[in-house]
């Protein structure tokens, strides 16, 4: 037996075997497990192929071996497609061997019930038991493009010539991979390799992907997502990708799921888990689409514009020869927040001297007449030299379909310059499409997707997530919720303020002898002080405006009487007393929690049930940067109201930055807690800082926190 | 000279003419004015086509003849192709002659300045010497695959076999025609014809394609609009399509303007133009598509659902071979407000036994294994006849490329039941579209397209649009704001409850001993009353919560005081005392202007910042009906505080709906009136009504509103 492995990576084995075998091929041209040797015959593969098929002699006129075991190689890469039990054997046996990769298709796994459970458990330990690697279950197959490598069943891979690039496909739905290439073929963009990661049991698209970043062919990432399973893997991934200039694009289902159940904050109800994924593919750096053919239009784009440290408003000049379809594509890139730019004075009457005449305006409209190669050269030539620019959208009529030669040609011969072209027919036209994208030119075949990739590009920011992250919260373990003393005590030792505020027994409160020593002035407000009243207004546990002693022993004797009446299981030992802040300028909500898929997180919102009803909250992985919790200000439009609209007075944006960014380390410095809620923060005048009035914090671990947590009044002073 | 107008209607002889002629037609075949004989040539018209060039012995071949006059019968339909003074003539000519129609493609009109203008004027009166009507200026042209058809000079039009169907597309941009062409070719899709209605000088886009409507060839109509000029045709075309039976799919540019420049009140900002053309699509009965390509893909799916009476929401069905794809597809339609509904066990189970098997969930996947025919079939059959569904989309996996013999002929077969199918392919799939298209199942390109017709069928409503409508208001005619008073009057007359004021002049207040008799409780609040105040507030010219004569008293000096600090140039001699309301649940702003493009309009919203930072309102032509105006009410997501969410007390929503129809009412009771804005509108608990707190009135005409108005205590009752 040969064995290949001294020299070569498992990238390459895995995508680029120098030998294969196929279990379970059959003799039945019709079957789907017959399709891989056609497919890799019609594809030109020239490694060593092996069919295993123990019982027969030939499959399809090739030879049939009895097993694994028994071919004259370990082959590098197997692609197993029999029932479920014998995929199990199959891999036992690929590990006894020495094989590098096992790509099942074989379904009957975890999605399978209990036994299928148990049968992918037994899958890996099949794997564990040597160095194989396993791609599947129910894994639609690994294609090369490049060398001719078609280990999959998938019908569409059927058509020879599937088109060889630099895009590497990942994808957790199998179909997907066989329809990018459709859509992608005879327009210039190809493929290094596509892989259907189908229920991930041993390697993950994280892991996979990563696995890919070095191999040279490979020069972007495109990646079809149905959940964040093993996120930590992607995050990896996000990383080495990043490290190596290697860009993604991602397109995730999941969009309109219905929000999380609700949990004990409102958080969970405001960053529903879509709005999770966004702040995970942003913190990787990846480039989200939401149209499905962006997926494989834009890496070119990616490719030509590098990665800005913050998200850019990019300087947009759209160039055309026809005036409706421009005025479509300036539609489609204001509805997604991009400015179209146009031409100075000057640059107009440069454009004129040079034989490609404008009308002033936003739009550069050559009109009909300026469909010649020479115009649309001279115009280009102006346009990208001009500095006016930092990406130009040219809209092509009629002329991209029948007459390429004309501006097509004349945009893909400047496709090399600095400053980037995409380019948008509004006629269908493959032919203009494939010579602009081999040209540097990414085309696109509709306006929304040219308008979807223009600002998934622009509106992408570097990899910044880290190494440390914590993922896979048990939704099970016990959880216990801090009383609000403890939680302010919490809060306060982050550096959020927080108003003053001071526990009080309510036995001491019961005579009316003993003086109360407050720290702070009145009015204060009284509230129960209980674990076990979240919701205390609903009790009648809050008491507002208090202005002196009697009336903070009337006050506590009221909760008393009211908790007992509400909810007589509690017994209410203790109140806690707040001073009254006076009213802010506006009221926000800040809030953690550590998300089951993504890890900790950090949300801005409003506070009311307006932020719910519009959905208008801003989210990121935490810990964030004063400067990322300065972006959350500004995406939260309800703040608009202390951000400067209309001249209405600014709020204090720094106090509230910091607030952001303090609640935001409890990602690092605190791993106990897995949820908390500044719910109002009151957002005072610039240089007046921000006060958090009331909070809610949910740990991991039940403790007994009375014992633990100080009985008489102790006090946290304001912090601003 | 042959005449064939007695037995022809208009729309035949232009879009059917029994004889053309080309004037300015080139011998040059590089020529743009050389198209047009190409096209026809190439596309086999029948009827007589004359060349007009009088410099010229021939052209192309033909004979080339000095003018129309020189013809040897008037042509019915004339393509003029000259220069702007050339093409005046040629039209003149053709209303000497007695042409029916005079497509001209000329430039240099109403978009070339005053002179331009000139000339449009020129070209009108030159028309109106006959009964010639003119299409264009500027039109790209028409045509007609059915009948080859081919005036025009769109290069798209040079390839051979145009698709012949049932659209017609109508076109303010011309180079759209040729490019939706493109994008239909090859996928069963085609057209009874295609129009570029450029400057629209004479015959507007609505006046033509209400001509089409009882071509019997034509079956539906798709208009691609760059803006809403001749609404009144739009809408008269639009009345007239419903009674045929004949849907109308709509793209509109212009869904990202800024909004209207700031006008008096808020409401301006408030109705951006976009809304109002959402508005009075709406109102015609117009299915308005928002992706490109939806405009040729949408009337296959219009002809198989009739409208209903009201918005519905259809039970949609989604069946797939792949699971993936259908996951993408029900995202889209989620985001788009469509639910996809499961089939009931029942259903499962009979799928079961007919011999296709779906796991139980949402969508039901028959798998890989289910791209057959019996097992499509079988499902099909299942759904279709369950009474579960109201719509099924069907997503096709690989098959659909390569194996349409499989469910895509299924699928086929299955396009005349009732319950109507519409297919998305994932992957490129033409020839799977044009067998669907042809079946009767509507076949989309992109899940996004697909979504959005499938949205846009079902909520468009029936046409209500009266022909009454008032339109063209003139910019420039001067108007009046009437003072608090009046406007309150004028309210209370139309039935809408405002809290009960009186006048009272300032200079009967100056003395302590006079009596102050208000014809209701105190506390009230005391304001401005000035026409030239408009921003109260702002002048220190409110003041609020005043309990007896004396505050009176002192408020109204206060107030003449403030406003002669602020605003000395105006004179204050009344102020206005009006009870001051108890605070509602919430604050809703319901205005009325009349727009330039649509007419009168009424608009629903919230009052205060957020309903503009959120653009969070609600508009409709005026009058609206009781059902309408809580149609409205339904979608402000502000007012939701009051219509149920999260248990909230509900709010008192039928007399927010009364009021609504009452301001709305304006539109036919009260000309003069241009603009009205009460906000906010207090909106009490159920029972309890609403309250208008504060209203602003925009007359068309300048009065001397003063004289007209009651000097003394003119009180207008609560009314709810």
């Amino acid at each position: 037996m040969t064995d290949h492995r001294h020299d070569r990576s498992f990238a390459e084995r895995l995508i680029d075997p120098a030998s294969i075998a196929i279990v379970g091929a059959s003799d039945d041209p019709t079957k789907t497990t017959a399709r891989p040797q056609q497919f890799l015959a019609q594809a030109g593969y020239r490694g060593n192929a092996y069919f295993v098929n123990p019982r027969r002699e030939t499959v399809q006129g090739a030879k049939a071996w009895p097993s694994l075991t028994a071919l004259p190689e370990v082959p590098e890469h197997v692609y197993i497609m029999t029932g479920a039990e014998a995929a199990i054997a199959a891999v036992e046996e690929c590990a006894a061997l020495g094989v590098t990769a096992a790509t099942v298709l074989s379904s009957g796994f975890a999605e399978d019930g209990p036994e299928g459970v148990e049968r992918e458990e037994r899958l890996r330990a099949a794997a564990a038991t040597g160095s194989v690697r396993v791609i599947g279950p129910s894994s639609l197959g690994v294609v090369n493009p490049r060398t001719g490598v078609m280990l999959t069943g998938n019908a569409a891979f059927g058509e020879p010539n599937i088109p060889a690039g630099g895009i590497f496909v990942a994808s957790q739905s199998g179909s997907v991979i066989g329809s990018l290439v459709s859509r992608a073929r005879g327009r210039g963009i190809g493929f290094a390799g596509l892989v259907s990661t189908g229920g991930e049991a041993d390697l993950s698209l994280g892991a996979l992907c990563e696995s890919m970043v070095d191999d040279p062919g490979v020069t972007s990432f495109a990646l079809f997502l149905e959940s964040l399973r093993h996120s930590e893997d992607l995050a990896s991934f996000a990383r080495a990708a990043a490290a190596a200039g290697k860009p993604i694009a991602v397109y995730k289902l999941g969009r309109s799921d219905e929000a999380a159940a609700l949990s004990v904050s409102h958080t969970g109800a405001l960053a529903g888990e879509d709005s999770e994924s966004e702040a995970f593919f942003r913190a990787c750096g990846f480039a989200r689409v939401y149209c499905f053919e962006s997926l494989v239009e834009a890496p070119g784009l990616l490719l030509r514009v590098p990665t800005s440290p913050t998200p850019v408003s990019p300087r947009v000049g759209v160039v055309t020869t026809t005036g409706g379809g421009a005025a479509i594509m300036v539609d489609q890139l204001a509805l997604h927040g991009l400015t179209v730019v146009g031409p100075s004075e000057d640059l107009v009457a440069t454009m004129a001297e040079r034989g490609a005449p404008i009308p002033h305006s936003g739009i550069a409209d050559l009109g009909l007449a300026g469909a010649r190669h020479d115009v649309v050269t001279a115009a280009l030539d102006a346009l990208q030299n001009s500095g006016e620019f930092d990406l130009i959208v040219f809209v092509i009529g009629s002329s991209a379909r029948l007459n390429p030669e004309l501006a097509v040609q004349a945009i893909s011969e400047r496709g090399d310059h600095e400053v980037p072209i995409v380019a948008f027919a509004l006629p269908e036209a493959p032919d203009a499409a494939a010579l602009l994208n081999t040209s540097g030119v990414p085309a696109f075949r509709t306006p929304e997707s040219c308008a979807d990739v223009i600002a998934a590009t622009y509106h992408r920011v570097p990899a910044t997530i880290g190494g440390g992250t914590r993922f896979a919260v048990d939704a099970d373990a016990p959880t216990a919720v801090l009383d609000e003393l403890e939680s302010g005590q919490l809060l306060g030792r982050l550096g959020v303020a927080v108003s003053p505020f001071v526990a009080l027994d309510t036995a001491s409160l019961a005579d009316d002898g003993v003086e109360i020593d407050l720290p702070f002035d009145y009015p204060v407000v009284v509230k129960v002080l209980s674990d076990e009243v979240p919701h205390k207004s609903d009790v009648g546990g809050v008491v507002l405006n208090v202005t002196d002693a009697n009336g903070v022993r009337a006050a506590a004797r009221s909760i008393v009487a009211n908790v007992a009446a509400h909810a007589p299981e509690v017994v209410v030992d203790r109140v806690l007393v707040q001073q009254m802040a006076s009213r802010g300028l506006a009221d926000a909500l800040v809030g953690y929690r550590v998300s089951r898929d993504v890890g900790p997180i950090v949300v801005l919102s409003t506070g009311g049930v307006l932020a719910e009803i519009f959905a208008d909250s801003s989210i990121r992985l935490a810990p964030v940067t004063r400067e990322t919790a300065r972006e959350m200000i500004g995406e939260v439009k309800g703040l608009s109201v202390v951000t400067g609209y209309r001249g209405l007075p600014e709020g204090d944006l720094d106090a509230l930055a910091d607030t952001i960014v303090a609640v935001s380390t409890l990602a690092v410095s605190n791993t106990e807690v897995l949820e908390a809620e500044l719910n109002p923060v009151s957002v005072r005048p610039r240089g007046q800082g921000v006060l958090a009035l009331d909070s809610l914090v949910r740990t991991a671990v039940s403790r007994d926190h009375h014992a633990a947590a100080p009985r008489t009044d102790d006090t946290v002073a304001a912090q601003s």
